[in-house]
């Protein structure tokens, strides 16, 4: 059976109100209309690039393994910050020299020569013929996600890129003995607060604090948990999560993106 | 000409800007890469299974005559409540048995065997090697709406399953001579107010009552009604529309998903 | 390599919460299954066919070779106003009768004959079987463009269309000497004011006045602004954008979409 070119899915804070996203895909289309498009989400807080970061990670333990992932939170657009493009286990991913693409490129360098590639996107002619100073999206990034799921030479793109700008990684800091530091990195639809603490760091007697308030219950399901006070889980993608059932954790605990988390062993 | 997968219709209560539908979408990608996926909506409000089954019952007549669709409003996943698939005129339903379900199963009973067929989900093989206890969407129902349409006979999804959960129907109830009760069961984006009176339920003289107004005129076309006051038309799917021309109703009555709405005869 | 069908391109003021996009995808499946559907935007304001036209503007450079572009702004949808189809450099185009399609319009009649094309959807076999009075996204563009996109013979859509509703161009009126005249139309995710004023228009030295503010600070790059106070730079398409720095224009100067701009030459 014939196939189609890899899906290209795409994360951004391009938000769902404007063109921007449909002008993305507008231009894959005329590259690569072989090449199915997939949307992570374009929910990312304007300019977050942490959180981007996040929900990359969490996104490649489902990416099919022919894949082209365009990430986009730009707030350096049209500066001197270079655009990336790399090869990991045979998926593609494109998007600014911002630390976006830490997920994919932590690590890379204690690998096998071959095994992985990150590169400077420079050859104009994947790109859009005039690229704007604003929206690097469209003129940069979407082209060459374009051309990569229609089969180009990834080595085309541009020359290896050194010391890329990596994040510190997602997750619990040391914080004394016994303590773990973090933030709320992402809140959900639901008012559920997603924090940088991976699942495997919490202590199996804890103390969570957040936004003043202290919570010590950890459950399976939403429906093992007390109605109306804040309780944690494991998450779907192994990180802490502060949720209410069937209410907004948000809500009752007037939490915001960024809002510190502590975690003490009791 | 060569023929794509059937495409999955997604009717969710996971809103826009997480990664929740983006991750089903991946799921979807690395098991059935040639089925196109379509979202209904993913605007359900949180936990609302009664408004996810309203919308269903009026996707129904757009579905093409090979589909499949997942629905997921899922307040009890993690529970031992089940994973339901089923199989209605050549179409393919999946989704949690609590009743988001109803449009397709009511009525499933009087038919000849064979024509319909209602199973438990708990072939493991088609679904994610681990099964997380908060996100069957991805889990679960994703995967197997993709093998559907990728082809798997749909017996081997499980076994019979009895007695699913029903919700009362989706429409106006007898409360007295002339008069009936119902619901707002969904607000739209332009404020419009459905309710679950249906169209050739209404009386030919009638008055409707809902959040403290009387509304007794009903039009064909928003340009045929006055401005700035309320009146009510069929709907384009059949369910009576609370509206106002070029303005919102929700507004102007204040009204929430969940009001009661009462029609008499005049 | 066998081709898809074109891809159909949808622009609309449906929102993202409602079955209203979901319903015209259906649609279109049902008829073209072949052809992918790209959403442009549905988060055009309610009923604003202004807003809608100049997104047709900026998205028709993007469009590919071969696309159909579905634009439902309709506050008249159900009246006397006729649904259009145009056809145009090989592309086809289908809304209401209301200037929605001005961009595509403007200017065809001073082409050669054959050049373009535009008509009056009358042909009922291209149309939903009953046709609502409230939705002819679903019932009537949506099954014209996917037969359009599936192979169907423009002609046979309906007969030609004299006179089209045109709206007046989207660009800076004239307004005294070394003065321009436009207002607000759009304001984008991230609070930036997108005005009708086009970069080309703008003189050297200027200044702009919207919303009680007075800006004449022109960049190239976000970048370059300094934080916290409003200037100017061309947009990705033309248009100048009031912006602020890794902020929002849009509550900085408490501004609405359809509020005036003046521009000054100073």
């Amino acid at each position: 059976m014939e196939v189609l070119a890899p899906p290209i899915f795409l994360l951004t804070d391009f938000g769902d109100r404007d063109h921007y996203v449909g002008h993305v895909k507008a231009v894959i289309a005329g590259i690569a209309p072989r090449a199915p498009v997939v949307d992570i989400s374009h929910g990312i807080e304007p300019f977050a690039i942490d959180e981007a970061a996040w929900m990359l990670e969490i996104t490649l333990p489902v990416l099919p393994e022919s894949a082209v992932l365009v990430a986009v939170v730009d707030p350096g657009v049209g500066t001197s910050r270079r655009a990336l493009a790399a090869c990991r286990d045979g998926r593609y991913f494109v998007g600014p020299d911002n630390g976006v693409l830490t997920p994919v490129l932590r690590g890379l360098r204690g690998r096998h020569e071959g095994e992985c590639d990150v590169r400077e996107i420079t050859a104009p002619q994947f790109q859009r013929a005039t690229v704007s100073s604003t929206f690097h999206g469209r003129d940069i990034f979407a082209p060459v996600a374009a051309h990569l799921a229609a089969g180009l030479d990834f080595r085309r793109v541009g020359s290896p890129a050194s010391e890329p700008v990596l994040l510190p990684p997602c997750e619990g800091e040391p914080h004394g003995f016994g303590r773990l530091r973090g933030h709320i990195v992402h809140i959900d639809r639901y008012g559920n607060l997603v924090t940088t603490i991976r699942a495997s760091q919490l202590f199996p007697q804890f103390v969570i604090e957040a936004c003043g308030c202290e919570i010590d219950v950890r459950v399976r399901t939403f429906a093992e948990a007390p109605r109306g006070a804040p309780f944690c889980h494991a998450g779907s993608s192994g990180f802490i999560v502060i949720a209410v059932n069937e209410g907004s954790a948000a809500e009752l605990l007037g939490a915001s993106r960024g809002d510190p988390v502590l975690v003490r062993a009791r």
